[in-house]
């Protein structure tokens, strides 16, 4: 393997450690610690530390965030729909492009571990086309170092927005990968009809689907059966994701069993960032009926909120805060859920650690999983397809064309 | 003022840039930036940085961390009464002493920006009077550095463990500042005689007291009334705590404006850590009828949980997300709750950056409260009685008899 290059000392997810062989981008071979040809160039010495696959982004706005400009205080209403109009009033003059805001948020992300992403982008009238194709030119400026996949998001509503309904099949032909939706009773009014659209418009594009399911309580339980009867009906089964699905936490989990199977049954995953002040969905529980979970970011310093760092690894930490774990085990739950959940939720092939993945990996110094969740080091090496692409904070990836 | 050093161009809490004079350890003048003399030594150039007075830790338990020690899985079964005897299993025969665990960890602590302290410590018949003799020296290892108060805790409960309160009074006598408590009703078994012995206690040494409560709703809520007929007839007022009080978000805060009241008018403190998986004080509404709320780390890195790291401005951003808060005015009510908020719980008379106050003041890179609270930069200089004491989270305070 002349084109070989090895990361040396590091222990995969805890484990014994090994020397890793990269070579076309791809995990060529673990070795035992030590083994390695001393030859072969070195891409990083691990000093044993933990060898991790990235961590999967699947939930973010990459498109609205105000990273990169000065502090804004946050001038939305109290209700989702005050938040939807104070962000057409943000951003329709806001002074710096997206490129100049998602951009440095992209590298930001690369430099606290994810490599794979998958962000929603506001297709609704107001924007025309225009924010759709900013965020394709930075998929494309990206391409080299991360796997984003984008969703074609209805924010505004679908049907109450007419013209909506075609701007995201415009997107769809442009190249947008997954087709959105939006609480087809709280924001769209006409649950069935919202539904209907989306389903038909990802089959007729062999596309997935990702539902942002804010609705709470008996609404939310009601559409997520729903969302259910349609995959079925239409053979989507391991395409669709329900992002938020608060309203799975507002029920004793186990009167919840039938429905978690139901999902389980359907390869439906279920995505939550946790957030403590509503109720979210149950992840152990809904875990150990076979549902796939994965978490994301959501949104980062955007007109929404302020919040938010897009750093995946503090995100398996208030995921464990958020349901009160404190076992190795349950720790290292909340971090597969921002890695394998992840993986399995965007259906990506070559993730993880096995020989012939993606060499898509971070290193960082804890003795295993359950440390890194509680600690959190900034010191993280990231490797994107052989390559490292950000140390400790920095980002150093290659960038094309600039 | 020949002892006079200026700590150039800092923005008191976001405000315009000031110099400020530091003499004999205390805030001695606050002049606009650039007029101070510049013959006087330089103690930091701020360089525009935020000025912040030193955070407030009122409720952690620096005696029962394993901080500085490997990581250990936790062990402890699903119970408050499993987890109190899981703790007696590890400490017992822990190789690593307390001031080896508790003493890096309040140098850490001081690397965050907090020099005020309020550690309740284990006084428990299983652990005789080591633990408060190693708790006092510490405690006078830092004294140059920090104000802590400690509270004399029936971690296992006072009157199901004979000898607890003989214990506490001997813990009294020796130095210790705050009568403790807990769960009079779901861990003393008696609620009545657990009070009246606390505030007898309390009254005979003239003392205040810090109280443990867990115990959940209506079940909780009563002894909220309790203690505030017991502090209203013992004459307490201004020296009672309340610990966590999960039952205060047990109800609509509609439901609890009377109680609030009484507490606000008996000028008995809430803390609250605002954990996401149970309910908690509902801190806004409590503030807003004069109800004073501090908050603090909890345990930290100990044998109930793994969690914690000492950062208070980390927990400022907790409390905000517990509650969905995203504007300025509400993340810099959360900046309030672990600094005036900690220092009116905590009855500290020289604190806040008016002149005259002590020196006790972190500079950190932020445009204001609310971006503080969100972004928690680490990179903080800490100085304590108007001598730096830690850069960029490495400790640097003056040690003695080291």
């Amino acid at each position: 393997m002349p084109s070989s290059k090895v990361i040396r000392n590091v222990r995969p997810l805890g484990a014994a450690a090994v020397d890793v062989l990269v070579s076309d981008g791809k995990i060529a071979a673990l070795l035992p610690a030590g083994s390695a040809d001393p030859g072969l160039p070195t891409l990083v010495d691990g000093q044993g530390q933990l060898l991790l696959p990235a961590f999967v982004e699947s939930h973010t706005h990459f498109d609205k965030s105000l990273w990169n400009t000065p502090w804004r205080p946050n001038s939305a209403g109290p209700t989702r729909n005050h938040r939807i109009s104070n962000e057409h009033t943000v951003l329709k003059d806001f002074k710096v492009p997206m490129a100049e805001r998602a951009g440095p948020l992209i590298e930001h992300c690369i430099t606290r571990g994810s490599l794979y992403f998958r962000s929603h982008l506001d297709t609704q009238t107001i924007w025309g086309i225009q924010h759709v194709e900013a965020m394709l030119a930075l998929r494309e400026k990206y391409q080299h170092l991360i796997d984003l996949q984008l969703v074609a998001f209805p924010q505004g509503g679908m049907l109450i927005a007419p013209g909506t309904v075609e701007l995201m099949q415009q997107a769809l032909d442009l190249g947008v990968d997954v087709v959105g939706g939006i609480d087809p009773a709280g924001i769209d009014r006409d649950p069935i009809r919202h539904l209907t659209t989306i389903f038909e418009l990802a089959t007729r594009y062999q596309r997935g689907i990702d539902i942002h399911l804010h609705d709470l309580g008996e609404l939310g339980r009601w559409e997520i059966e729903r969302i259910c009867d349609m995959t079925e009906e239409m053979g989507l089964q391991g395409q669709v994701l329900i992002s938020h699905g608060y309203s799975l936490g507002a029920f004793p989990p186990v009167e919840l069993f039938a429905l978690a199977d139901r999902l389980a049954e359907l390869n439906i995953s279920v995505m939550t960032c946790a957030p403590p002040a509503v109720t979210v969905p149950p992840v152990a529980m809904l875990r150990s009926r076979g549902v796939n979970v994965c978490s994301g970011s959501d949104g980062i310093r955007d007109a929404w909120s302020p919040m938010g760092n897009g750093d995946m690894l503090e995100r398996a930490m208030l995921i464990a805060l958020r349901f009160g774990w404190s076992k190795d085990e349950d720790l290292a739950m909340a971090f597969d859920v921002v890695t394998q959940g992840g993986a399995r939720a965007l259906n990506i092939a070559d993730y993880g650690l096995e020989v012939g993945n993606a060499a898509n990996l971070l290193l960082l110094p804890a003795e295993n999983l359950a440390e890194a969740v509680v600690n959190r080091p900034l010191q993280r090496t990231v490797i994107s397809r052989g390559q490292v692409v950000a140390r400790d904070g920095v980002f150093c990836g290659p960038l094309i064309g600039r």
